[in-house]
């Protein structure tokens, strides 16, 4: 094969599926991605390899300028590879202490590469009897885990946790106001309202505009010293709905919620919610994994009373997104999410299948098989590896707490209930800024510390004042990163200030 | 290390995050993967494992009861990984020709992979600059081979057709419906309605029920003698409900449907909508591929007049699930969505990031790296590799219908538009069957050939009669394979008909 022969179509379609090049490229990538986890691993590289979004688009647009008949087809996938390497993330660094997606237990990527390379999908039962099988292994044991009566409850998996949270709020629409699936949101005659808290994540707000219910309507409980909402507002708030009469489509309670990493106190919140006879629904995108740990689990008593709730593995169980699991502690209630309107590719010479079939219960019809990753680590290394994650990385984030306290130059704005810690930077007096400007430097340390690559720290809001926010994802971040993390916003925050 | 010292928190992480450990099984994986594959081309394996689901919940179970603390970490992962292979869908088996999930390109699976073992996200930029940065380009170029005219559109990707459907269809709700996003579906006089057409995906409907409008409000066009949405029947009904005041969402077109994979006429609907002034979606989440062979890409002629229009990489792209397309004619539409509430992880300090940042525009939050499969293998083969996907997947379906029309004892439902043919086995006279029992016939005979693992083939219903269906998603079927389905599928009926 040389470059001057033009390929035909059938030529260039066997090199694209040729199980030798599969195993040549393969190998290259692995060892490749074995090479830059060691880098990462001894803080060799950067956190982030930062460009602003021009140049990349542009290199991007380049590599698909191709006539793709390069005879050279390893060297050119290398090249490829070295790309996406070079202007990716390297969430796997230490020194990564963001958002709340995690430095992913590599090996769940091997499994989930197995998922993708033969392309396993679902909607139904035999398109993926394996894929099918082991998510509804997690569901049954993960419920478990999280103190639902095995046999009694239900569940689902779908590609993140604002799709799961909408998914678990259809569901709780349809059941509160019967009509809603057929007839529409329009048909009755008074407003439905959401309840939920003023910490919540924005994808609770998005899922009343998109269910039709408006997100004017979402009343917001308020929140109380500790930022978790406050069970006597609740409990006011939900008599005076059911006073008047106002459809309440459900209470959505937050574990954690994501400012600071609160979470509500959901037997609390139970009791008021059985009260008043409301739907209550927990966010527990990011808290769901403390029901593996023995020390932290008392975070989220209460959410096997929960009608629904949601939890995601790509967070807290330390897999690669996304992977999200919603469960309702009434089995029978999956079926009303989408009142079962029965799709042409579920087969009526099998109707028992319907059981188990995903794309009866999920937004999704095909479905990849999300659920490999968490499988294949569960399976090598046992429920423990959760439960040793969880505690880790909390633990880590209670010694940042510590440090904290100690320096005199930083504020912990809360005393941190999981693997997140929101902070202040506090200038010298001498500089005489007021709480807006000094919520402004910390903005612009986060910037700094971003751009250059020395750690990856994520900003917030905290009542209108900035602030900066790290959420340890990470087991492998130890105390040298957390004093080297405080000493670079010092040193970069000092000489913003006096650049000024 | 021995299996009977118990290992420490910290040694279990540190097994879990070795980069030799990472090479190790990765190299394994990359193997055997190589080997199956070889296996699969030279049709030594069944198509499916078929198991009914009891057997392999229990054998899921028994995979995730383990202690963790095995010192053969390889074999264990090989044990696993031969688990889900021999209990898995062997879809890149040449016969498999089942439902429209391609034997994807295996290595974009290896892409893949990059993004799932090192983690890349998105949601904003900086998390995943190469994803981002590789999203959009493709989303550049994919929409101006469909026909859109550069710097004028934008698009999206999402996680599955359902899932780009109900973000373009609640666009233009929004659009539609001014004030549905803020104050509800309720708060209009008069009920909106969905027009689409009778053999639309069921995510259509469901999509009406999801966003308020209600199933029952859906209008279903009916379909001229090709089954495609006719045109004349659009035009009637448009102006009825002009004429009556009624807000009408939008008109859904499919290009193609998925019974038989029928293109409606898009010029057409275009003229209807651009009259009546509708908004004009189409789900061309099988068809929108076409766009770049030139000799089918005038199925969608018309397309680019969409204001909304959906369509999956992972269906005839060839990549593996998921990853699918949603483009706006009008850049600016792409802001409707959500009326652009300013969520927390937005940065105030770098406000021109929120035009790149894709959680604006999606309903995921954190979205995995769905484009680096196709990414890499636009980059590695150029963009001719997909006109030959498509032609070949194309001539193969239609040799498929001549052969059909050469036999007398098949009879093809419908001449074939794309990869798609629905077909029945016509038993000899002398059994004298009822039409109905002529499609029960055929269904069990699918489910034979299914659970035997020698093809992989689908049941439809057309007008309420059982009919089998292939859809061509392997390049490398061939006619062989062709001729031994219609043999196998007389045979089995056969020996049905004789044992009943």
């Amino acid at each position: 094969m040389t470059s001057e022969t033009p390929l035909t179509s059938r030529q260039r379609i066997r090199r694209a599926y040729s199980p030798q090049t599969l195993e040549t490229l393969g190998e290259h990538l692995i060892e490749r991605l074995g090479e830059h986890l060691s880098q990462l691993q001894r803080r060799d590289e950067v956190v982030l390899n930062w460009k602003l979004p021009e140049p990349n688009l542009s290199l991007a647009h380049e590599t698909l300028s191709t006539a793709g008949d390069d005879p050279e087809l390893l060297s050119r996938f290398r090249g490829l590879i070295e790309i996406a390497i070079r202007h990716g993330h390297n969430l796997h660094h230490p020194r990564y202490i963001g958002h709340q997606v995690p430095a992913s237990i590599p090996l769940a990527g091997l499994f989930d590469a197995l998922g993708s390379i033969t392309n396993q999908v679902m909607a139904v039962y035999e398109m993926g009897p394996w894929a099918t099988s082991v998510e509804r292994a997690l569901i049954e044991r993960w419920g478990a885990v999280l103190g639902l009566t095995p046999g009694t409850f239900s569940g689902l998996v779908t590609h993140g946790g604002s799709l799961a949270n909408l998914t678990a709020l259809l569901t709780a629409r349809n059941v509160s106001l019967k009509e809603s699936w057929s007839q529409g949101i329009g048909h009755s005659n008074r407003l439905p309202v959401l309840v939920t808290q003023a910490d919540a994540h924005y994808c609770v707000t998005r899922s009343a505009g998109i269910l039709g219910i408006g997100t004017e309507q979402v009343i917001k409980v308020p929140l109380d010293g500790r930022r978790r909402m406050d069970p006597n507002a609740l409990d006011d708030i939900l008599a005076r709905l059911r006073k008047e009469g106002t459809p309440i489509v459900a209470v959505s309670a937050s574990a954690c919620a994501t400012p600071i990493g609160a979470f509500d106190p959901l037997n609390e919140i139970a009791d008021i919610c059985e009260r008043h006879d409301v739907w209550m629904h927990v966010d527990a995108a990011h808290g769901g994994a403390v029901s593996f740990s023995e020390k932290h689990r008392h975070l989220i008593d209460g959410i096997a009373r929960a009608d629904s709730f949601i939890c995601d593995a790509h967070k807290t169980l330390f897999v690669p997104a996304l992977c999200a699991f919603v469960f309702y502690k009434d089995k029978q209630h999956r079926f009303e999410t989408f009142q079962q309107d029965a799709p042409y590719l579920f087969d009526p010479s099998a109707p028992g299948m319907a059981n188990i079939d995903s794309g009866m219960v999920t937004i999704e019809c095909t479905k990849r098989a999300a659920t490999y990753g968490l499988w294949g680590v569960w399976s090598l290394f046992g429920q423990q590896i959760f439960s040793d994650l969880i505690d880790e990385t909390f633990a880590t984030t209670r010694l940042f707490y510590e440090k904290l306290c100690e320096a005199e130059d930083f504020e912990p704005l809360h005393e941190p209930e999981c693997n997140i810690q929101v902070f202040r930077y506090l200038p010298p007096s001498k500089y005489d800024l007021s709480e807006q400007e000094v919520g402004e430097l910390n903005r612009k340390v986060r910037r700094h510390l971003m751009e250059s690559g020395e750690f990856y720290i994520v900003q917030t809001n905290l009542d209108g004042v900035g602030a900066l926010r790290v959420c340890v994802m990470n087991p492998l971040t130890n105390e040298a990163d957390l004093d080297q993390l405080l000493s670079s916003i010092r040193t970069s925050a000092l000489q913003l200030l006096e650049s000024e």
